[in-house]
């Protein structure tokens, strides 16, 4: 398979957040501007948007870099040394200035004054559990799916994000670059920029967590029963 | 293909199982939030989740453990001797337990209490009935696909309970371990426990007859016509 | 690949098409009975569902009969000598007997009276017109699919109607089995005995206009350009 | 692999371009009349047909023509010298031909008046900008995934027009054949006809930007690092 020079790579990471970032403030803001009050409207209508906007950027640019499009999975993948420090570095870099970019084409597509920050709070104890639920389980649907069937990650991702938009009380950011991203925006899909550290926090101690886990689920098995066997 | 230890397979029934029902009943209590009253637009929220999950959840796990997530495929599997009848037993308590979990995680994100029960009546001649359809097309569902095409049993299944959520009047749980967990949960998708039994013994009843049918149409085709053969 | 008897052939025609009426007139009346009048939610809560099941059944039962579950396919495949015309003619006594247990097996999950007929009018030239390009778009999708790519035919045809029931006035119906069965029903998905005739023959024309064109579209190229050839 | 005839393909890019418009301006027609004034509810009956029949004309028609249906799309081809400029300016033209067919076939279906001209504004730098970024979304993910995973084109493209309808202020024409054509349509889906051209140049610009970042981002790769080679 080709290997892509490093300033594809960033260029892949940065053009693929900034898509997804374009598509999760951009749908926000037309299902906040049509659903007329009904809020499980709009919130179906940012849903299905960014999952499948997610099945394809994966799709497109998992042969470049990898599509991680995400610190906590850059971090991951780090960790598991499939990305080298330096690398990792800029990966995030290019993630959060291209999640930011997404947010301004959102808004400059959508008449919207360019530069905003949020005012929605999202905060509490409950919010960051959920976050950090949300990560785990987007992390470890990466490294199982990787394990299991590669092909399928980026449907696996996209079906996974359109499920925890839903089953988590904070709406699934479960991505830092997406949530200094959305600092960025007064929409629907804003977060006020005081509440995005912990945030962010709780995103890295479930990513950490699923690290963890998949690193014990995947490792050479033990023989316990006779008939078992790696 | 490697071969998982047994408290590996029983991880990935315990996860697997607890993600399913923190969807089922999380994207529930959302959907329930948000709908404004309609539910046919909360029911929609409640549905693409479980979907969605499904397939991520049978693909991630599939290779480590066959990804049952349920009581009354673990024993059709049992039947058919694909699994040990100890081993089968080990799966259904990972399986309840981790459903039970799975709900708590979703209180806890959602911020309610912890422990609950449901007080919402789901009982009568026309759900059991419904429900019994509901495991009997799950079951057939699993059964044919992994003859025909095992690659797409993940996808099968996701589709086949978006379907089944709408045209049974149960909203289909076709699972004993889902609907036990249920029961602790006094949201949108909970079931009161007294109404429980009833649906296990309809499950159980639908997914023996799709044992057997499944047996008579996979058995050695009869010769009937001179150009048909095995 | 294995030959299966006819008689497990006619018994996947008749479950898979009374799997499919359950699911179009069980969602259809949960989708009414939720939606609160607002008819374009309750054609998604019966969109939605139909195309899933589609995707299963045809998956699952592909294999064994072709999962035709609708005349209009077995007239064509008779046609193109693909099944004898004695086998056809079962075929479509199963797939109209399947179809109208289907609607019983729903009127009974939904606790409602077994027996009926529909009362909702569907007539007029711009349905029939509607129907005959809903049965040519769903007989070209089969053909040119099972030419294209034959392992996409189950998702070709579950997203074809997925759309087809929103751009055909009619809702597509599409199918001669489906249409006798939905008289059974006086629901959401009805259509009234007398107007079923004129949906039958509007589907057999447009069939018949797809299988004229595929024969075209798939017959030996001419070579009209120097580098074409076949 | 088979080559077709050239009216074999002229008449694939007719019907699938026809199908397309039918499915946008029918399925908007149909969401406007039940959508009972909520906007949101309506584009998602606009949406989720759209997104679908796109799987399904890709996946029918690519291996006869590459399955275009599309100008802007047929000029990148021409760029890259995949498809002659003579062809080229047949398949533009039965592009827009079968577009506006598609659209009367749904005015047909419907009762409509056959021939209208659309009263719809859209106009102003945010639209054509918006226009812009979803053509470039769209020639983009064309082009990379065709690169990345061919049989995923099909799908990669229905989803991302899924996820356009509601990540640009447009809701994502991204397509001069299909915006020609929906200035014949007093609809859902309608533009003015004086407001076509904009739409049309704005196409344009994001296709070609696409075009030249594909050249830039799959040309042989510079090494950089001595890990990294082609």
């Amino acid at each position: 398979m080709a290997e892509y020079s490093n300033d594809r790579k960033l260029a892949a990471e940065f053009i693929g957040t900034a898509f997804l970032l374009a598509t999760v403030v951009g749908s926000g803001i037309m299902a906040e501007r049509l659903a007329d009050g009904n809020v499980a409207i709009a919130l179906l209508g940012n849903t299905i948007p960014t999952g499948a906007i997610l099945v394809v950027l994966i799709t497109m640019f998992g042969p470049i870099s990898g599509a991680h499009f995400n610190p906590a999975v850059t971090l991951v993948f780090a960790l598991r040394r499939e990305i080298e420090a330096a690398n990792a570095v800029w990966y995030v870099i290019f993630q959060i200035t291209g999640g930011i970019v997404g947010v301004w084409i959102a808004h400059l597509m959508f008449d919207e004054t360019l530069l905003q920050f949020s005012q929605k709070a999202r905060t509490g104890g409950a919010q960051w559990f959920a976050e950090g639920v949300a990560t785990f389980g987007l992390v470890i649907t990466i490294l199982a799916t990787l394990k299991a069937r590669e092909q399928a990650v980026a449907m696996a991702v996209g079906l996974y994000i359109t499920a925890a938009y839903w089953f988590t009380a904070s709406t699934s950011f479960a991505n830092p670059a997406v949530t200094i991203a959305r600092g960025f925006s007064d929409s629907f899909a804003g977060i006020r920029p005081i509440d995005v550290g912990a945030f962010v926090m709780a995103q890295i101690v479930g990513a950490l967590i699923a690290y963890a886990l998949a690193r014990w689920l995947y490792s050479p098995a033990v023989v316990r029963q006779g008939q078992e066997q790696i």
